[in-house]
């Protein structure tokens, strides 16, 4: 019945372009970023390559002073109201290809390829009455003027009561598989705001492009954003999507990382077969150049291995926001810890056992065996020395825990697990 | 300093096409009720004529069964963004003569003209990048792509903080002017969620359009809908408006009648010269035919005289929302019952005495002599005698009441005066 | 380690005093309820017997003109801050005996006994400065003066981070434990409002409750009052609680009935072994004689079909509102249908299918084998004829169903099940 | 008709205890402080001492570890539930003299006597059922048991619905006015909070009062904390108050006084005879001690200016915070410059004219001649060049500035007027 969750039976792992490039990612930097993938990090787990924001738009980027996005830009459509990418940008898409070249590319390395789109229908091709694939009905006819984003300007959204919105949610799907799209992340989507504050309701969008994925009949993750999503909507994200942000973007700031135990605490039990809350990129490495401002990564490598332990045991998709052809080998080496990485398919219903402002431990369970994960969090300023009694996990027996981060295997313990954590750091162990 | 406040010394008295026509009014319509006012309303006090919403749309009202206004409607322009009159509905206006030929025909029966705009440019002006009178700016750089109506789908607001923002505003008052246009009721401004929730300051857009009217050279009383007007903001309003709702759109039901009470009292302390919180219009007589459903007001009579006597105490300015060329003489005698008109010019200090759910007591006095004005008013749903005890309202001296309303001069008074009120009526003594 | 899963491996099924006795209900009143039970609604899995609100009051129920609680009345309590049953009311209660002879005699009949009480201390308690069991602390230390009931004024919350108030917590659940009590049913505690805006955590309050039972030593359903539960807090209630109110107070009007279906939809994701969603008590039969109106439920049949099918595919706990010994044999029926009430225990997995404002399908499965269950909900003020697409539900064979209200089978059907329901009423099907 | 305009022509100016002694301060304490008022500051306009809270608790103070107020006190009352002075505190209370004594001796000083209350009656009286003067009710029948502070754990609102409520509060302003108290300041009563979420009005409540101040026969002083009072309520403060808090409590921070410019241009159009909205005392010179933390105020000169320029301009009452024992002679100074303190008493229709995040301007005049006031202030980090266009302040003849700061006369100046102001200070002319 929910075919969503047979084609994404464990959380995706990719690269995304926008911590890196914001709204200026081109081919050849996508083509970059999708070899240095197939070569390092495919073996590892890694194969979602997905190019996001305003790819359509040729002159995205050049005016960083005044705005991210440009105002009333007039970007690449084709005569049916479907945003293409855009030429200057995407050489091979000359002719009408589209995105079909560079993913069939990307699909020549064994890798995966994914775009971002926004919710809706562009404002300019509502207020220039362009046409709706095979209908005779026009953008205005669909379009909401009300239904806006709040910072991005390009598209209104689809009032799903009026004929002709459904087909034009299929229509661009059908595109998209054309192309070969195997990820598709929806923005302005499942944000808090829009759902409760706004009467005309993103739900019925999601249901619409959930709706146009299956009649394209091909596998598409549905990636929905921004966060944070609406708990009270969870029993309907898992019915529709496949993953859903939890948070605003996240950025590579601690307080915004210690909020997302706060946040992971919310969603804890709510991570299924095909169902992930997702807790957004990850912004190690180089970041920022399309900002107008390329630096390092401010987490401190404490911090990183929080973010990967935090995203791992939780069972978050991993989506890398660094620059990967210029991933330093300590970088490399955090993201393809196997050990670790091997929790976000193997390891099953996380929760949270304790958590306070200082410090926070989860817990979870091997789907292959009877092992056990246990992650100990220290949030606070110093380093601290964190205890758990086994037996609050319900474990009972003497057990051997092994150091994922360290690949060490340490003394039995009997009752009382100790460990002597970092400032801002974490331990991982499988017991 | 603050000139708006020697053009508009009393509240304005006249007719507004809204009530009735909705979208669809038309120069015959306008020049009708123009005509009626010259010969029946004028000697008491009536004088502008002011046409509403959507005047630049020449299919306006041809779709109600979808929308009271057409989303993405091309309506009629200048090169400079600037709407004008649609010319179907307003065939005078042909050859870029505007509303100047409408204006000067209702000048010439010794009447003022109004008109209605949104607060903003028109979307599609931004869309398709058009001009900015007097400037190399194109509307795209000015309109904010965020500030849009919750209601209305035509404009987009200003950015005051983009060169050419103020010299949209002067432009298009510089149009006003040489149309002769004496009032401008500009929508979409002073509401409350418009206010506290958006960013984009519908406080800059006023100061902008204050700015305009001074810079136009021409006395034209600013009009702001719709309400409710923050209370904060009262300070901003008196500072740089004539005249701002102090209620969402007033239509002819009771409990909205008896709301306004609420929203006099909050008010109450925020009359004075060339500043008038405003009641919006008087639904009376016929109505609602443009909205596809033409009525007789839902009032009964003691309703009309509780609300004619609350806005006359509390000084709101008075707008017609009737046909005029239907009306029935018993409204208008209700309308132009000249002992009670006398207060909207010649009282001040209105407060309100007591107040509870079941009755309402107002005070003012006269500027001209000792005389004072007292308004008891019956909420509840029975009749009821009210009660005032005179040294309450600092009267401590015998008095002879005067029924504004019956015309009747009433026994002295001492302590105490005694009214036996109708359900939801209302008695105005002068004494 | 979560042992309170393991005595609450169903949904309790039983009885509670408000809905007809609301303050007042009395031992004899209590105990003829218990007896009804044993003889007729045992065989059908009901067996708890819950005293609700104010059982310490000995004059509650008195001034029911003023309150519906006695504000600052003097209730029973030992020198220990704990509140005792009120002798005048509970005769067996004397000399210290408490609830005990009570609980007893419930036991005697193969039933289970439950109290309710409000979260906190005391407020007499604590402005005369009485001591806490077992430590050297007063109540006036442990109560928080600014934790107070919006509805109920007679306890303050207890401030947890104060020495001696899990003592307090651990203090009357050992009095609990010594009385015999199975079931508690916590009062303010769990609402929307209490856990968002106040600073004194309700959370807090729960775990003190949870731990309290747990040292207790006796096994206690933990039940929580009253909703809308926050489900932000799902973790934590999932965690620490075996039922939260997730509606306020629900009583016999369609309107709320209809708002469930709201409610169950946000919570379908999480009922399991332990953990209940509640959707408060049913008030069917004769109710609101303690309020000072005896009257027969306002739920027309098909409205208590509705009901019960909601709350048994949905796994609510089911716990009779009416006055037992007065039960007509409609209602006896109706609250004894094995085939209806087997879903309670038996079943798994309840999802929502389908809703609108006009109908609902919900669906779920057996845990015994591969059958299936079916649940058509008209909501709509019409009788409506309601299709549901068997592959919709991942039914790709003929099947047979069983209506389970009617007892009877089906034809069998294939592709799409059509059933005629009436206005407000529901079918249920076995498949 | 409204008395209470006719005793506080002028905003009153005093010192008040809480800012250096919190809940603290003692009868030698309060003396000492007049005495030195009656010397260096009466003749300056300053007259009004008053005691702030909790003076009937005998403990006050002593526990500041825990809490600023001692949760469930038992403090000095008399059998009617009216707090009295606590006696080791106030010794020339004893034998019920009550303040009476210390009135005395104030008055004996040619100075005014004030005390502070919180709204409502004692919790503990409630809980006891202690009597209600002149009546045969107790306090539990008139108590809300729902209304209480946030802040403050003492008393319990009086509903106003219930008979011996209105007889309370006659009952404790009478034994004010025996005790020969001019001013009245009651806690917990104006705040947006308190106005908009709770349904137990505190509207009734101040007309309560304002009917007991009548009923008294004396002339007390009617001052309403704590703030932000509500701007909705401004005709209601303005028909029952003297002066009522525009922020939450006001402290010797740069970021409060900053925002106090947003609050007083909310308010600007509200000052008026026996009306006053209070910016709060002013914390300058030595504070804190009763807090813990003897400190000097954190205030630089610069900001002091500011802060006394803006008072004086808005008119707002001026409460003098520090310890008047130690004033210093530059804050003797700054508080005693006749020149800038005429204005509180013989300016009007003080009006903002310029405001932004840097700098603010107002602009009032004198009620005596054609004189008026300028005050510019800069509000930004760096020293700022200010200039005002004499224009825009209907200024259009050469004039002559004094600084009033300064006493100097300066160059006559036309058209702009330009000050050097540094960071934080401002400039007070007189034109």
């Amino acid at each position: 019945m929910i075919l969503k969750n047979t084609f994404a039976k464990t959380p995706p792992l990719g690269w995304n372009s926008y911590d890196y490039y914001d709204t200026t990612v081109n081919e050849a930097e996508v083509k970059a970023n999708a070899e240095y993938m197939a070569k390092h990090l495919k073996s590892h787990g890694y194969n979602y390559v997905v190019v996001d924001i305003q790819w359509s738009d040729p002159d995205a980027g050049t005016d960083r002073t005044n705005y991210q996005y440009i105002n009333f830009s007039h970007f690449n459509m084709d005569e049916y109201s479907r945003q293409l990418p855009a030429e200057n940008r995407f050489p091979s898409s000359k002719n009408g290809a589209g995105f079909r070249p560079l993913a069939d590319y990307i699909h020549s390395l064994g890798l995966k390829f994914g775009i971002h789109i926004m919710r809706g229908i562009p404002r300019y091709a509502a207020h220039t009455h362009m046409k709706i694939k095979g209908t005779d009905i026009t953008a205005d006819k669909i379009a909401n003027p009300y239904s806006v984003s709040k910072w991005n300007p390009d598209m209104y959204g689809v009032d799903y009561q009026k004929p002709g919105a459904q087909e034009y949610y299929n229509s661009i799907f059908e595109l998209y598989a054309q192309w070969g799209v195997d990820f598709v992340k929806v923005d302005d989507i499942c944000n808090t705001n829009f759902y409760i504050d706004n009467p005309y309701s993103a739900e019925k969008e999601i249901e619409m492009i959930h709706k146009a994925i299956l009649n394209s009949e091909r596998d598409m993750v549905l990636s929905l954003s921004p966060g944070p999503a609406v708990i009270e909507k969870a029993w309907h994200l898992e019915k529709y999507a496949n993953m859903w942000r939890i948070t605003d973007d996240f950025w590579d700031n601690w307080d915004s990382l210690k909020d997302m135990f706060k946040r992971c605490e919310i969603w804890q039990n709510h991570v299924s077969t095909g169902c992930y809350p997702d807790c957004d990129m990850i912004p190690v490495g180089w970041l920022g150049k399309g900002f107008g401002q390329e630096r390092y990564t401010n987490f401190t490598i404490d911090e990183q291995i929080t973010l990967m332990t935090l995203w791992c045991i939780f069972r978050s998709p991993l989506m890398i926001g660094a620059e990967l052809t210029k991933l330093d080998s300590q970088t490399l080496e955090l993201l393809t810890n196997d050990e670790v990485l091997h929790l976000i398919s193997n390891s099953h219903g996380a929760i949270q056992v304790e958590s306070d402002n200082k410090h926070a431990i989860w817990f979870s369970r091997d789907i292959n065996d009877n092992s056990c994960y246990l992650a100990l969090f220290n949030l606070s300023e110093e380093s601290q020395i964190l205890e758990i009694s086994l037996k609050d996990i319900g474990i009972n027996s003497k057990v051997s825990p092994r150091d994922l981060w360290k690949h060490e295997n340490l003394p039995p313990v009997e009752d009382v697990l100790i460990a002597n954590i970092p400032s801002h750091g974490a331990s991982l162990y499988k017991l």
